[in-house]
């Protein structure tokens, strides 16, 4: 979907508000080079202070982006474009965070079994004049997991540093019989979305 | 999903029937080590004399399979498991094959564009004692591309050795607002369906 604008694209200094290894690749993927600039923005909001999932993760991804601008500008640095995200599993009203012991995770991999799920990515992207954010959500449907499949999965380490206590990406992948919505909002970042905004941004400054 | 059987498969020697190193990363992904050797056997079904895709894709995959194995039995070798896939993009009711020219991958396209249609992938696994057939279809829900869009993508190179002039898994996949299925699928192994299988297989071996 870039290639008209990957000209320009290619000469801006991109950032990544982020840690996530798998964000940088699903953004180099699409031809894009990125920095990786992990946030400090201490992820503290109270959900209670949002009226839907879609205002929390939008606004912890503009903290995120926020936070990263305000260090590079007092570095003597002006990136072209910063983009943060912030992912979040949700069933039945309820967020999940990262598993805190080894029998939280198999609660919540227990609670996931057989069922659906839906999972939000909040993503800002800001550029010297302007910020956007936006979110997108997907369904995740999970395949009964019996006990000893997800004791299985608990032991590979993968479910303890991931929120809702699984990574689509990884070895979970398999307990997926299917999504609804971008697949890569469920890895961290809606692919789609963020380019469609890329385009739109770096068209009109051709 | 597998590591219950994983130390089994681990000693089994599983064959590809594909030449497609994004199959054989996906069933690397799981943690399986798999041999690629593409089929001979060449795609000639008549789509006719099927009732519908899902036959006419599993029909090819068993086909893919049974040529491996004639080959591998000729060669003296008895791998213990060979898995095969056919993929297909259907759009309307027709087939949508590699385009030949670059007109054609426009014209296809331009008729993905902006609205749904359905991917089908037939697998076949065969072992020692038995062969299992079945297929899987998603939906793929393509974002409006403008002339310049799709130029610029067919100018990668990408869409000419593709059914439907695409692969999810590149830079298509920024065209691609949602699925709805299987991401896998699309990719061209639908890998719940593939591991579900394997571990029925290997569990009532244990």
């Amino acid at each position: 979907m870039l290639s008209p604008v990957m000209h320009i694209l290619r000469q801006k200094q991109i950032i990544l508000a982020s840690g996530s290894p798998r964000r940088k690749e699903l953004v180099e993927n699409i031809g894009l080079k990125v920095r990786l600039y992990p946030s400090l923005f201490e992820e503290n909001l109270d959900p209670k202070s949002f009226s839907c999932f879609s205002e929390f993760v939008e606004e912890t991804a503009l903290q995120k982006v926020l936070e990263v601008d305000n260090r590079q500008r007092a570095e003597g640095n002006s990136p072209d474009v910063i983009i943060g995200a912030d992912t979040m599993v949700t069933l039945d009203g309820e967020m999940y965070g990262k598993p805190r012991s080894e029998e939280e995770a198999f609660e919540m991999l227990s609670r996931l079994s057989g069922r659906g799920h839906t999972v939000y990515t909040g993503v800002a992207i800001k550029t010297v004049d302007q910020v956007i954010k936006f979110s997108e959500k997907t369904d995740v449907y999970f395949g009964k997991m019996n006990e000893e499949q997800i004791r299985g999965y608990i032991a590979t380490g993968e479910p303890m540093d991931k929120a809702g206590g699984y990574g689509i990406q990884g070895a979970a992948g398999t307990f997926v019989e299917r999504v609804d919505g971008d697949y890569f909002t469920v890895v961290g970042l809606p692919i789609y979305r963020v380019c469609s905004v890329l385009y739109d941004l770096f068209r009109q400054n051709k």
